[in-house]
């Protein structure tokens, strides 16, 4: 039987606000029951002679929260980059998700994929899988083995897709929507389904009612695309006449947040200020996706605004958009591009700071799943170590220091360990 | 004894424009006395017999050619990215620098630096060390045992530095970098002085009057920065009023390029028409830093421009305001950035495409070198091995999709072999 109550001895870094990072060069986190008790210095008199993991050097950190990816497109990350979000959906995404039609293409490539985020530093995350209810589900049965906790979409789009790639009608979208969700609504222990409308323009608004009605019988969350891409917009515009904003689109449905209506809106990189304010008003989580919207050419979203205006936002890879699948790297990119922000478009927003970027990728989007993202008492344990070993140095570096070399130099190898709500992953 | 004739046989690309690049899924390099004799699909008979390494499904390409960057920084590579230019310099890079007055912390942090430059993608680099004359000569003697082939310049630096890091007098620098030339002008077959000053603030004319004089006896190549951030063009301009850009406040003193004096300029993020028109009269070699600008908050150099304006142009990690050491990964910068410039600056100026990127990573930067960079006949046989059998995929794919992954998503574990001018680094 699995200890109840352990501790590990490490490095520990956590944040506690966006812009507060609590770092200790040697302490101990102590876990009870899947939920952390606190970081201690010394491993507190009550907690004697509990299972200590003594991780030596070693960094130990809150899981990554991944908010936003697509699982079929991994089979295609880091390649045809030279292309804008409307021609690479045409051209690359839609052909190859429609082989996931093929239950044996999707095994095969689902599983490289499962293994993949199972190493990597995610601990949680949200995922679009394709409109194929089979396949979907064998990607859930593989994600309910890695351990991690995934939200993941049976995706709708009955228009503007292709010949290979769209559904029939709205009716048998629906259709197959809660057959899907028959299946899987209680079967797992570690994944979720969530209602996932691909996007305004792959749904017709027969579609959309209907899933509204999903999500209130079933009271599923939501995810989707927002404001990405200007030519999306105004795309989105001409499809939605009756809407002053692209946000309105989903919110006309009631698929836009609200206290039973969690939902997550990846990019808003264009969002009006009346989409922000709604999307302040509904609690809408915003996935960024900063190196997804740097590859197909979309900009810069105002994150430090989001942030410091209060709204909810978390960082997510958007595999294959984005063509890595680290957190670590996100936490980097989210840093970077908002400094070219405000170099070239904003001034008036300064860059992210470490801290910050590292809150929105722990606790930011951690605050989807529940307590989840930092080690503060009662938040679920999710917890990476970390091994800098491999990044020499000549001089000591404090554990700041090291994290930050981590999340801007790291790949898998560096990650040793994982624990998602207690439960040990490797 | 080495052999002086023989054969890579693997998938092979290679440029030979800026826009073309040559991909063979299966065929043989064959190098003969140092020099590429070209790429063929079998091996020609006059060649029966000669070594063959086969190395299966990997990719053999070019080289990679790093513009710029400085070594003693690479002991802080990753950390303190949350700084701007100049701040940076003053609070981070200036310290650090300070202590390579002491050898044996030289030695500990030059020879990370050199094992980790070895084990990369780079193969032929031009390195800023420090003003100090041992450490530079101990970082020589260092790079000489990689086989790498390097330009390295003992840093010159007459004013605005700190107590610590800074010469004396001109003539204390003048006197110090005869010192250095004399000592190792002749004395490796795989490393050369290049003359560094550092940048036009760190110099006065005093102290280049007199490396220029040095330039003319000596027929050293040059190397320095230009124009990365508005407050240091805006700082030149009080510097050197007599001016008209920043381009001219070396060139007054004749170390901005001609036939007779080779020079690499870092940055180019700001340069006027007036500066562009010079550096392509005086044939100046733009070492292109995407990664370096995006974390100081620099801004986005025109690579498209100058690329089609026909200047010369490579690509440089510019460790430490870079935190990669990857040239391959700078490939991929330079293409993010590309695009994010189109979005928000330009649109006259389109994305790099990757055949544009991995050219400047290659024959670009090469050309700096001679004739370096490409497989093409006569060129120095300057080659890597790269193995992407950890990045797993569902499909088949070509040469040219796997390169692109390979620049997108590599690490040091890919690369499994190298050499440099005929010669096998491992």
């Amino acid at each position: 039987m699995k200890p109840t109550t352990f501790a590990i001895r490490g490095a520990v870094c956590f944040s506690t606000a966006p812009e507060k990072l609590t770092c200790f060069e040697n302490a101990f986190v102590i876990c009870q029951n899947g939920r952390t008790v606190g970081v201690f210095p010394q491993l507190p008199a009550q907690f004697d002679g509990i299972p200590v993991r003594d991780v030596g050097e070693q960094l130990v950190i809150p899981g990554m929260n991944d908010l936003h990816l697509h699982a079929p497109q991994y089979a295609f990350h880091g390649m045809y980059m030279d292309l804008e979000l409307l021609e690479w959906l045409n051209q690359v995404t839609f052909p190859e998700e429609a082989r996931y039609r093929d239950l044996s293409y999707a095994r095969k490539a689902y599983s490289i994929f499962a293994e993949d985020l199972q190493k990597s530093a995610t601990t949680r995350a949200c995922i679009f899988a394709t409109l194929h209810v089979e396949a979907t589900e064998l990607l859930m049965d593989l994600m309910e083995n890695t351990g991690l906790r995934t939200y993941i979409g049976k995706v709708n789009m009955d228009r503007n897709g292709t010949a290979e790639l769209q559904e029939e009608s709205a009716a048998v979208s629906t259709k197959d929507t809660i057959r899907w969700i028959n299946d899987t609504a209680e079967k797992y222990e570690n994944v979720k389904p969530i209602l996932t409308p691909r996007f305004t323009p792959s749904c017709t608004d027969a579609l959309m009612h209907a899933l509204a009605e999903l999500q209130k019988t079933y009271g599923l969350p939501v995810q989707s695309h927002l404001s990405e891409n200007q030519s999306e917009i105004a795309w989105v515009h001409e499809l939605c006449p009756n809407t002053s904003f692209y946000g309105e689109a989903y919110d006309q449905f009631g698929l836009f947040g609200g206290i039973n209506c969690p939902t997550i809106m990846a990019h808003c990189v264009y969002s009006s200020d009346a989409e922000i304010s709604l999307m302040k008003k509904r609690g809408v989580f915003i996935a960024h996706c900063p190196q997804s919207n740097t590859n197909l050419s979309s900009g810069i979203a105002p994150a430090r605004r989001y942030l410091d205006e209060g709204l909810r936002i978390g960082l997510g890879t958007d595999i294959a958009g984005g063509h890595s699948l680290s957190m670590l790297r996100a936490i980097a990119d989210a840093i970077q591009v908002s400094k070219l922000r405000w170099r070239l478009v904003d001034d008036s927003l300064k860059p992210l700071s470490l801290e910050e970027a590292f809150y929105m990728a722990t606790m930011g989007g951690g605050a989807f799943f529940g307590n989840v993202g930092t080690f503060m008492e009662n938040y679920e344990f999710d917890a990476l170590i970390l091994d800098d070993s491999i990044l020499r140095h000549p001089q000591p570096l404090t554990a700041r220091e090291r994290l930050e070399r981590l999340i801007y130099l790291s790949d898998d190898r560096c990650i040793t360990g994982k624990y998602v709500s207690g439960n040990k992953i490797f």
